[in-house]
């Protein structure tokens, strides 16, 4: 796969927390200069728990940028040079305090290849167990429990609006059918 | 829905072409008050393409910020003020020729919402007809035609990596077989 914009230049606009910006120029094969707009952001993994009764593990929580409570599959930020199946099992271990038995790999996807450099690496987590970790009850506050079949249907019908959940959502069902799981 | 984060104050950091970034204070329900980075995004269609022998019409591009080719449906931004339905009949022309008699709204997702205001609206086009625009044949160069059952083997295997088209080719599956379409 030939590359065909050659970066020439590059400037950091912001550095934040989460993302940094940088503006670069980048030669097209044609010769042609462009600036190219580039958000930085570490990536991250979500995890689909899917207990022995067909049940799913889910977190609600409130999304600045988009102003609204989203239901979400658990998920985090991988951390400067974590390995993505670590970061599963540590996010997993402290949105839900499960452990899996039998980590999926689902594979990956880009949320916004056009400007950022995000990437989203997506597990189906089965063989659920409680783990050594007791989070305070607190914490489970905003867990909430669904079956796969209507995970779908919130998919389907927009209920569901975030990304890495309505991908790991369909994988996992064509993953079960395709496996003859269930 | 409540909302849990309230915005106290707000100040853009970065001003560009794609994106805009902001970082805001925002105040939490136990009164604490935090920052908040945001990247303002106008938002965007992806439009699956599917003929009436089961063949879909793909975008190839290199995408600058992962620096790779990537197989992708026809998407573009809104413009100021755009309807989402409108976008998708205009980019659905401009990058394929192709009109559809029968525009489907599959939904829309949040691509980051732990950081970005984007939001992209997927849609099915079925019956295509070859529309009154008619680009340069140089401009048909990066369509690519493949079968929607391949399509969905590319996804599952990881050989198609952007969000939409994961998102737009699992719901097109699903949304064919929940109404008995082929």
């Amino acid at each position: 796969m030939k590359c065909v914009e050659e970066p020439i230049a590059g400037e950091y606009k912001y550095k934040g927390v989460i993302v940094d910006v940088r503006l670069d120029k980048a030669r097209l094969v044609n010769g042609k200069v462009v600036n190219r707009e580039v958000v930085e952001h570490p990536g991250g993994v979500g995890i689909l728990p899917l207990d022995s009764e067909g049940n799913c593990y889910m977190v609600r929580q409130f999304r600045y940028p988009v102003m609204k409570e989203m239901l979400e599959i658990p998920a985090g930020k991988l951390e400067k040079g974590e390995e993505h199946l670590r970061c599963a099992v540590r996010e997993l271990s402290e949105e839900t305090g499960f452990e899996s038995d039998d980590l999926i790999y689902l594979g990956k996807f880009c949320t916004s290849p056009g400007f950022s450099t995000e990437i989203l690496h997506v597990y189906l987590a089965m063989g659920l167990r409680a783990g050594n970790m007791h989070p305070d009850e607190d914490e489970f506050l905003n867990v909430e429990k669904y079956s796969l079949k209507e995970l779908l249907r919130m998919c389907m019908d927009g209920e569901i609006e975030d990304a890495k959940t309505i991908v790991a959502v369909l994988k996992t069902s064509e993953y079960l059918k395709e496996n003859n799981i269930r």
